[in-house]
């Protein structure tokens, strides 16, 4: 079996833990990850404060193969991601020379403030992350890649990334939606969970027009034993329907 | 000053962390957390793996006065939250005779197979979180809020859950949004943040119909203060936009 990898993602960002803001930041990186055959093992939401950036980066160092985070890499006073970063993998943050040209084409020599210049100060050691929306780039040290909070900028970052990341396996996904409820599902969906040891199953019940159904999910990276399994669970409900 | 109190919330979902389903539960605790006055300081989206379970719900417990779950307790092979919070707090998950009563009476007794009294099994000492959409009950058991996934679900036991928590003095927010760059207002920004130490102050860019602009928001439990640093801010602005 190949190696898996593994990811964690870390969202900094006050704005989410105040209910301000939707998250949409983690879905995206989390469907990106599938297609490179990483598997997102844990993702957190912390707030602005350095030594909660410092630990939760150093605890996932040692966790995880990728580490992602979202958020504060912006020119405020509440941008602490890159500084953060820097201490937990103790270097010091420098003001990098292709950033500050990059930023230099965009504003023009006369509009790079020293406000603006904040955005080119780069843990020393990492490379920088293209942002072809506002100039201004993420960077990657170590194992993990700074990007932006504002999605459009993240998902630019995070579709350059994704080009690069060496990845397991793809877990290929297929899911049977039906209109019967968990408990009559549960019983003969656990049998088939029992016979497929290389397939993960899950069910997830909605409520869609009124309706009770419920969406099962089957994934692996193993296709012949997912089609295998796939037949299983439609025949289960051809069964349970039409009885 | 009154006391702080603070919550961690736990997305228990394969589903959120393989990107098939977009998160919508943390967004709506958030914002019942501001308006208790509970200031929610981490959110982590774990698997459906009962150590991961076991060991988080441990750590918060130790950290926060409240922990909130969503996910994982309706009645099939991959539902183990129950179980898991009974062994995180060393009790034993028994059948619970109110939630029994409550599935037979909407199942009827002849309908109530093993599998749906599967969600009748409780952590004993564990109190009820009442279920108006599909019956099937939460549970609070110590400091920790145990709750359903499907979004309508886990709103209905929030908002009853809310109406029970004790909090600090709520925190108050206001927004000034203007069209202009996080590089023009980041300086007297600072400067004004230094000046209000009671006052919580971010900036977020957005792009919105082809404009870059910025909300400002500030955050704070002192009403008087938190009105005075607006005043501030839109001053800030104004002069600004008027240069």
């Amino acid at each position: 079996m190949s190696k898996q990898y593994s990811a964690a993602m870390i969202v900094i960002g006050n704005e989410i833990l105040s209910g301000r803001t939707q998250d949409l930041n983690v879905n995206y990186v989390a469907n990106k990850l599938v297609e490179c055959g990483v598997v997102l093992s844990e993702v957190r939401v912390i707030p602005d404060i350095e030594d909660v950036i410092v630990s939760t980066i150093r605890e996932f160092n040692d966790k995880v193969d990728y580490i992602f985070t979202s958020g504060g890499i912006g020119p405020t006073h509440d941008d602490i991601t890159a500084a953060s970063v820097a201490k937990a993998y103790g270097v010091a943050l420098e003001e990098h020379a292709e950033a500050k040209s990059l930023l230099q084409a965009h504003y023009g020599a006369g509009d790079l403030n020293a406000v603006r210049l904040r955005m080119a100060r780069i843990p020393v050691g990492a490379a920088l992350i293209p942002n072809p929306v506002s100039i201004a780039p993420g960077f990657v040290i170590e194992n993990t890649y700074v990007m932006a909070g504002v999605p459009r900028i993240m998902q630019a970052m995070m579709d350059h990334v994704a080009s690069t990341l060496k990845g397991g396996a793809v877990i290929q996904s297929r899911t049977v939606s039906c209109a019967l409820t968990e408990s009559i599902i549960a019983k003969p969906l656990g049998a088939i969970q029992g016979k497929w040891g290389s397939i993960d199953i899950g069910s997830y019940p909605y409520f869609k027009d009124g309706v009770l159904g419920v969406n099962i999910v089957l994934r692996s990276s193993v296709e012949n034993d997912l089609e295998q399994a796939i037949n299983d669970v439609s025949d289960m409900v051809d069964g349970l329907i039409g009885t």
